[in-house]
């Protein structure tokens, strides 16, 4: 991994530069990544015009650092293992869909097909047929986090 | 880290339970991520009203895994370094701003106050005026990565 920094005035052209830049590493076959610092920004500009837009789709990577929000787009789709690692140090990470992923616990919510369910049976913890088990899906949790505290 | 998985059909009311789940779990004090598979879509759901912008917003760390891109959000400004870490598979990092940021070589856009530009000095390695020193900046950086190359 080689860094480079490009920096200047506000508007001073540093993104043109960047644009040109990865354009033309890209086209040698490098993978380039590109990391903004947004000092003043708020981190959503994902708006199709925008100087980070326009940089975002000429790398494989970008990053936007703003005060309270830091933005990462990989161009890939990444595996729940390989993006779990970006995880590590939160207390409790809830994931919506893989249900074919194997290995954690599974909260269902409303039916699923026989044929998806049965592989995967073993590991579904709890069944949520309405707002009325909410509660118990939330139980179920706090217990089992405190259950796994010091493994 | 606890990892819970919540599972069912399309508009089967998963997001509805992790936003209660998330909501309860924060109050109690828990750093809470959530990392939402999403094998249809685009990876661009950054509206204000949308599903996953509305868990985004009661969670600290939010990932979005779509086929061709993952979006990761952090709810923090992170350092350079930290940044960096992600990245590290990449040939080549521009960064843009983080001026202050020592230990990167930097080109310079434009004109810099004095003051500014001081303390950094000596890591500047190119200053581009104008359009006709991109390709300078280009051979700048091909020359020295092909140097860093072994190291």
């Amino acid at each position: 991994m080689f860094v480079v920094q490009v920096i200047g005035r506000h508007n001073s052209g540093k993104t043109t530069l960047i644009e040109f830049l990865t354009k033309e590493l890209t086209k040698r076959n490098l993978k380039v990544g590109y990391i903004k610092h947004d000092p003043k920004g708020k981190g959503n500009t994902d708006k199709p015009n925008s100087d980070t837009h326009r940089v975002k789709t000429s790398t494989i990577r970008t990053a936007l650092v703003s005060p309270s929000l830091t933005t990462l787009w990989f161009l890939e789709s990444l595996s729940l293992k390989q993006v779990l690692k970006f995880f590590k140090d939160l207390d409790v990470v809830i994931v919506e869909g893989f249900k074919f992923e194997k290995g954690f616990p599974k909260i269902l919510v409303g039916q699923l097909e026989e044929d998806i369910k049965n592989p995967i049976k073993e590991e579904i913890v709890l069944t949520v047929e309405g707002k009325e088990d909410y509660k118990k899906a939330l139980s179920w949790i706090l217990k089992n986090l405190n259950s796994a505290v010091g493994e």
